[in-house]
C-alpha cells in the first residue's frame, strides 16, 4: 500500500506498529495520531468492558469523549469517532451500536500462484509464484482499512482451491499464524478455503463424507489447525460446482458433505461456511425445460433444517451470478432454519472491471429491502483488492468496500447517499459543489451501467469468459445456462407459472409482484418475461425504443461524467487513473451502445424514433 | 513416429540408415527393401544423369527398370515406381516427369516452446522448452513422406516469430545443421521463419530495410548462416500483419522491405519468401467501406515488378483467411512480373482440426482451376504434423499431405479421385468395394463439411479464437474485418461494385461470374451478394430453406459415414483413432446444424419446409 493512497483514512498517516497487539492497543494509538490533525480539542477515555464485546458506546461531554466496550467493540468505536470527526459530523451525547451480524467476511479470491481470479486490481496482496509473499505492513494496513468499517473475517484464498494452495492448513500452517498475528489487533479473523477432494492427497481413496477415514482425516486436521491458530474463523468451502469435487461424488447431498466438516471443525470454534453455487453448467441449450436460477434452491430449500449450528450456508444476492440487474436469491427466503449468508461481489466481474464505475450500495439496498435483514445471520463480500498501487484499482472502487463494511455491520444504517457522501468526504474533503457533484456521479453510477450494457434484466450478454464488454450472443448457444431467446419478434425467457416456473420459487409477495407485468419493475421485465418488441412500457414508449433510448443515455452520461470529473480537484494520483479509466469507460459504453442497438436492429427492423444511428 | 503407423509406404518398414547421404544412396535402400515385398520379380537399375535435377525417366523391358535421372530425380522416380508397383498399376514401357514447381514447400508453425500454432497432432517434432527437442530417426521418416511424394523445401518454425526461436539463425546454427543433414539425403532443404527485427535484438536501434546498419547486419548474417549450411533455401517472412513488426514501421514499403532481405541471401543462392497476409486487424466493425479480402491486393499488386528475382511472394489460396470456402486470391491473377507462391494450409484451422474428416483435393482442383497453373512458380502449405502418435492426428489427414505433395509436384495430374485412391490402396490395400467406400467418404468430406458450417461463403461463423465448433455472431462484433451482418431480412456482403467492388480485383471473366446472381456458383452467394432469406435458388428453394437442407444434409452425412467407417476392416490403431474422431464429428455437425438453423431461424421466422425440428 503506498502512502499517497490512504483512502478513506487519510488522517491515519503512520501505521500500526507491529508490537501492538490488542484492538484496545492499537484504539489508543489511532486516536493518540488522528485527533491532533482532526479535533486537537478532543480528549478520549477507552474503557473496556469485556462483556460488550464487538459493541460499543460513545459518550460524549463536550469535548471529553469515553469510549466503552469490548477488545474489539473500542476499537470499531475509535475508528467511528474518527470518521464521525473527520467529517465535520455532529456527534450525539450518547451513541451506542452493536453490529447486526456477527460474521462480516471479506473474500479473496487469491490463488497460490499470485493470480487472482476475477482480480482486477493487480496480483495478489498475500501469494506469489505458488508461496506466501506479503509486505506486512500492507496487510497491517489492510486490517485497518477493514477494521474501520467493521469487517472481522478475512477468507484469504480462492474458493476454487488449486494447488499448492490445500497446502495453506497443512505444511503452510507457520506461515498462515504469521499472517493470522497481522490481523488479530485489528479483530480480524482469518478464514481458509479448503479442497473438499483433500484427504485423498493422504492415501485416502475417497472423500465420501459418510466415510470414517475421511472423518478422522479431518478431525486430526482440524486439531493441527487449531493448534496453530486457535481463533482461526473456519473453512469456506465451494463443492460441487463447476468441476470442483463434493459431495454428490459419492451420493452424499450437502448436508452430509457440509456437516462432517462442521463436526471436525466444532470443537475449535470454527464455522464451515459452504457456498450454495451449484448448477449444471453443461447444459443443453436447446433445453428449455432446466432453468439455471432455479438450481440452488432446488438443491438446498428441502435440507433446510439439517444443517449442524456451525454450518452457514453462502448464497449470492441473486440466484444467477452477479448480473448487473437480479432479484434476490429465492433460496435465501426459504431456510429459516439454516444459518444463512448473503454473498455480495465488489469484484467487478460483470460490473465493469473496476474501469467503469460502479457503486453497489443502490444494489445493496434493494435487495436487502426484498430479503429483510433478519433470513441471514452473516454478509460475505468478494473482495475488490489486489497489489495495484492503489489496492482497489479505479480509487472509486473503495466505497465499495467502504460501504459493504457498513452494510454488513447494520444493513439498515447503510443509505446509499449517506455512505458515498461520507466516503467522499473522508477521502478527499472537497468543497461543498464538487462533494456533490462525485457523490451524485457514484449514485448514478449503477443505473448508466445498466443502461448501456445487457437491457432489463436479460443478463449475459457479455464478452465470455472475461466478461467485460458486450457479446449479445456470445453465452447465447453455450453450456452455461444463460440465454435470452431473441428472435425478430421478441426476447427474454418467461419465468412466471406460465414458463419456467422460477417465479413460484419465491414467497407469494414476490412471486406476485414479478409475474404480473403490471407489477413487475422494468430494470426486471426481460428477467421474467419474453417480451414482443413493439410491447409497450408503461411509460408509453415500445420496448424497443426503451432499449435504443437507455443505450443512447448510459452512453451520454459517461461522455458527461467524464467533463465533470476533469473538473473535479482530485489528488494527484487519484486523478491520474480516474481519467485514464474514464476514458476507457466511454469506450466501452459506445462499444455497449452500437453492439447492442445494433443487435436488437437486425432483429426489429425498427428504426430509432428520434433517427439516432443504428448500424445494420 | 511408431512403426504401426506407415502411412502411405507401408512396404518400407526399416528406417534409411543414417550413414546414407545422398538421394541416389536412399533410392538404392529403398528399393532394396521395397521390391522383395511388392514386386519380387522386378529389378531397378539407377542411372544418375545430374543434368535431369529433379526430373527421372522410368524405362521398363519386362521385369527390368531403369531409373535414370539427377539426385533427386532418382530417388523421386524410385518412390514413384514404388508406389505404382505397390497400387498394382501397370508401368508404361517409358515415362518422364519432371516437377512443374522448383519449390515444394511445407511451413511448420512450430514454436520453440514446443508449442504448434494452429496444431493439431500434438506437440512439436522439433522443439520442446524452448530448444531443439526432436527424435532423429521420426525426422528421417518425416524427410522420407515428403521425398516419396515430391516434397523438397521444410520451414521448420511458426512465421510468427517468438523469443527464443530468432536463435535458429544465430547460436543454434550448429544444431540447425544437424537437422538439415537429416533431411538433405533426401532431398529436402530447409527454410527459416525470421523475426523482421531481429537486428533490433544486437544493439541497433532500427529495423528500417534503407537503413545501412540493418542491410550490414543482415548481409554479415546471411554470411554465418550459408558457412553452416550451405544449401539452405531461404527465408520466410510474416511482415507488418496480426501485430509482426516490418517495412510500414518505417514507412517503406513491401518490396523495399523484401528486396533488403533478398539481396543479402541472393550470394549465397537464398530464397526470400514473403506473406502477403496484410490487413486492418483493427477495423471498427460499424465500418461498411472497408472490407478485409481487398487489403492484400491493395498492398501488393502495386509493387508488381519492383521485387528482386530471389523474392517469392507466398499468397494465401483465398483473400480472407482458410476459410471453407472462398474464391481465388485476386492477388494471385495480378502480378504477372512477380515470383508468385499459392499457400495452403493442412492444417485443419477452419476446416475440423483433424477432427472431422476434410479432404482438401477438391478445393484444390477448383481454385487451381481458376488460377491456372503458370501464374505461380511454387507452392507452399502450412503442415498437420505433430508428435501425437499419428502425425497426422487423423490418419484419413495424410491424405491431404499426401495430395499436397503431387498436387505441387504437378497440378495437371492431381484429381481429387486419383489422390484419395491411390493414397487408399497404398495406405490400407482394401478390398475393392471397402476401398470405393473410403474412396467416396473422402471425397464427400469438404462438400459434407461445408454444408453443415457456415452457409454458401458467408465464412467466419465460427467459435473465435479456437475456430472450431458454430459461433455465429462470434465475429460479427470484432475487429477481425470478418462480418455477415445478418438481419431480420437478410445475409451476406454486397462486393460486388455496388457494394464494396472487392469483385473489381479480379480480371473480367471472373468478375462477370462472381457479380451476377445468374452466374456466380451458389457456394459463393453469400460471398459475393446480400441477400434476402425468401431469395429464390436456380433449384427454385429459397435462400432460407437451402440454408435449413444443407444443414441437416451435412449432419445427416456424419452419421451416415459413422456407420460406413465402422464396417471397414482399418488396421487396428487406425480405427480406433478415426471411430473416436467420427464420433467427436458427429457432435460438432450437430451443434453446428442445431446453431446455424437456430440462428437464421430466429431472424428470418420461416418454418422449415420439411417439418424438421428449428430451437427458438
Amino acid at each position: 500500500m503506498h502512502h499517497h493512497f490512504r483512502y478513506w483514512l487519510p488522517f491515519l498517516p503512520e501505521g500500526v506498529p507491529a508490537e501492538l497487539t490488542t484492538p484496545a492497543e492499537v484504539a489508543r494509538f489511532e486516536l493518540a495520531q488522528a485527533l491532533p490533525r482532526i479535533a486537537p480539542e478532543v480528549t478520549v477515555d477507552i474503557i473496556l468492558d469485556e462483556a460488550m464485546d464487538e459493541a460499543f458506546r460513545i459518550q460524549r461531554a463536550d469535548d471529553a469523549v469515553i469510549i466503552t466496550g469490548g477488545q474489539r467493540g473500542v476499537l470499531y468505536g475509535a475508528y467511528r469517532l474518527m470518521m464521525n470527526l473527520a467529517a465535520g459530523e455532529k456527534l450525539p451525547r450518547s451513541h451506542f451500536q452493536q453490529p447486526r451480524y456477527a460474521l462480516r467476511m471479506v473474500n479473496n479470491w487469491d490463488n497460490a500462484d499470485g493470480d487472482i481470479e476475477r482480480g482486477y486490481s493487480g496480483r495478489s496482496l498475500m501469494f506469489e509464484g505458488g508461496r506466501f509473499d506479503y509486505d506486512p505492513v500492507c496487510l497491517c494496513d489492510l486490517a485497518r482499512l477493514m477494521a474501520s468499517v467493521g469487517l472481522n473475517v478475512l477468507c484469504i484464498n480462492n474458493v476454487n482451491v488449486r494447488n499448492p494452495a490445500h497446502r495453506l492448513i497443512e505444511d503452510w500452517l507457520p506461515e498462515l499464524a504469521e499472517v493470522a498475528a497481522i490481523f488479530r489487533p485489528f479483530g480480524v479473523k482469518l478464514m481458509v478455503s479448503i479442497d473438499y477432494a483433500q484427504p485423498m492427497r493422504h492415501g485416502i481413496d475417497t472423500a465420501d463424507p459418510l466415510d470414517e477415514r475421511v472423518q478422522t482425516w479431518w478431525n486430526e486436521q482440524c486439531r493441527v489447525v487449531y493448534a496453530a491458530i486457535p481463533d482461526l474463523a473456519g473453512f469456506l468451502v465451494k463443492a460441487d460446482s463447476e468441476h470442483r469435487p463434493g459431495p454428490f461424488t459419492y451420493g452424499r447431498n450437502h448436508a452430509e458433505g457440509a456437516n462432517m466438516l462442521a463436526r471436525a471443525l466444532q470443537p475449535h470454534g470454527g464455522k464451515l461456511v459452504w457456498r450454495c453455487f451449484v448448477y449444471n453448467c453443461q447444459q443443453d441449450w436447446r433445453d428449455q425445460v432446466t432453468d439455471r436460477p432455479m438450481a440452488a434452491y432446488q438443491h438446498y430449500v428441502y435440507l433446510d433444517g439439517q444443517f449442524d449450528d456451525n454450518v452457514i450456508l453462502q448464497v449470492k444476492n441473486g440466484p444467477f451470478d452477479f448480473q448487473v440487474r437480479e432479484p434476490v436469491s429465492p433460496t435465501l427466503l426459504a431456510m429459516p432454519k439454516t444459518n444463512l449468508a448473503i454473498e455480495w461481489q465488489l469484484a467487478q466481474e460483470y460490473t465493469g472491471h473496476q474501469i467503469d464505475i460502479y457503486a453497489m450500495m443502490g444494489m445493496w439496498q434493494e435487495v436487502m429491502a426484498d430479503l429483510g435483514s433478519d433470513r441471514i445471520m452473516a454478509m460475505a463480500a468478494v473482495s475488490n483488492l489486489g497489489r495495484d498501487a492503489c489496492i482497489f484499482g479505479h480509487p472509486f472502487a473503495a466505497v465499495n468496500m467502504f460501504g459493504y463494511g457498513l452494510l454488513s455491520w447494520h444493513p439498515e444504517f447503510a443509505d446509499p447517499e449517506g455512505i458515498a457522501r461520507l466516503w467522499a468526504k473522508l477521502t478527499y474533503g472537497l468543497e461543498q459543489a464538487d462533494e456533490d457533484a462525485l457523490v451524485q456521479i457514484l449514485l448514478e453510477s449503477r443505473s448508466a451501467y445498466e443502461k448501456y450494457t445487457a437491457p432489463l434484466g436479460v443478463c449475459w450478454m457479455v464478452t465470455p469468459h472475461t466478461h467485460y464488454g458486450p457479446s449479445p450472443d456470445g453465452y447465447e448457444y453455450q453450456t452455461w445456462g444463460t440465454y435470452h431467446r431473441a428472435s425478430r419478434d421478441a426476447v427474454g425467457i418467461d419465468r412466471t407459472a406460465s414458463g419456467t416456473g422460477y417465479a413460484e420459487q419465491y414467497p407469494s409477495e414476490l412471486r406476485n409482484r414479478y409475474s404480473s407485468l403490471e407489477t413487475c419493475p422494468d430494470n426486471l421485465l426481460l428477467w421474467f418475461h419474453r417480451l414482443r418488441y413493439d410491447y409497450v412500457m408503461r411509460d408509453g414508449r415500445t420496448l424497443i425504443q426503451r432499449i435504443y433510448d437507455d443505450h443512447f443515455e448510459g452512453c451520454e452520461w459517461v461522455e458527461a461524467a467524464e467533463q465533470k470529473l476533469a473538473a473535479l480537484p482530485l489528488p494527484e494520483a487519484d486523478k491520474a487513473l480516474v481519467m485514464e479509466r474514464i476514458s476507457r469507460q466511454k469506450k466501452n459504453a459506445r462499444e455497449w451502445r452500437d453492439v447492442i442497438n445494433s443487435f436488437f436492429y437486425r432483429f426489429s427492423g425498427v428504426e430509432d424514433a428520434k433517427g439516432r444511428k443504428l448500424y445494420l
